[in-house]
């Protein structure tokens, strides 16, 4: 998505070889109007595959999952984060260990907003080692629903979460793909 | 706004005469159209205000928030919340008690998204004592910029926190207000 490619090329920051920083526009101030082509773009890709609902997490994916919600005319549930969470029946959880953050959170979404038998869009900003999106998919599978596919705002390619999904035998769809951040550069797939 | 207050009336749950769920359409499950119209009134509401940049917390906030970026054209903050945060002299912070969670939770937002002389609108999902309105106008005040006016989406005026922010000064627009939730019966004001 070239318009994306543009905003991580003018305003993306790279204090290291594996971070990039687009708090300017994605995950601390937000773009509508970016994330709204960013709906529309999913809702394209995704068009086909009869989507009933859309899972993202707190926080940073719900601006664009709520996009790609509106264009597809489907719900958006955005499962919730916490350090630790007494269990519940009434829950479906799963432990996701963010690398960048150094912490693991356990991850809840309330049964009754995941019935069996849905046809769920994972969405998320990043994937890097892929930890954030095999959670959400283990939770889908928890609740008996299928993953027709995950759409990421950024992949980090070169973390091999991407590889590890499409292993596991997700479709996955990136809206950009970064090869490689060496030298404060970002190089695009 | 009827639209709202329908939904309240038909989806909302009532387990205490203090407490509204409302986890079916706005902070857990969201419904995108929903949101966008609520943006929409936002956005009709605050036309004369020269708004220049809209204040929100994470997460129930975000999808609001961001579909009045996009009526009004501009960008989203959403603060960050903490348990507690390292002091840090990139971000603006204050404290901010959540009776509803019984938790205080440190809340930041990067200076450099608030520079000082913005016109601010801060929005958020609920205003029950007033505590997160409060604390993000006091982040504004740090920033030396502007708070045009506080939209909520769920005002419960018998908890105060309206009230409060009022008589410091600022404008409030709720688009639902609740009288009492008493005998689990929703009462609009």
């Amino acid at each position: 998505m070239e318009l994306l490619k543009d905003k991580i090329r003018r305003e993306g920051k790279i204090p290291t070889d594996t971070v990039l920083k687009v708090d300017s526009f994605l995950n601390h101030q937000i773009d509508p109007s970016l994330m709204l082509a960013i709906g529309k773009e999913f809702a394209r890709l995704f068009k086909k595959d009869q989507v009933s609902k859309i899972l993202t997490i707190e926080s940073s994916g719900i601006a664009a999952a709520v996009m790609a919600g509106l264009e597809m005319s489907v719900p958006v549930v955005f499962a919730r984060k916490k350090k630790s969470v007494i269990m519940n029946e009434d829950v479906y959880s799963t432990q996701i260990h963010s690398f960048t953050k150094k912490e693991t959170n356990d991850v809840t979404v309330l049964k009754k907003f995941l019935p069996a038998g849905e046809r769920i869009l994972i969405i998320d900003d990043f994937l890097a080692n892929g930890e954030a999106a095999i959670g959400m998919a283990n939770i889908v599978k928890q609740a008996q629903s299928e993953v027709v596919g995950i759409g990421i705002i950024i992949e980090k390619s070169f973390q091999g979460g991407a590889d590890k999904l499409k292993s596991a035998g997700y479709r996955v769809e990136s809206l950009a793909r970064i090869a490689s951040l060496a030298n404060g550069q970002v190089e695009f797939l």
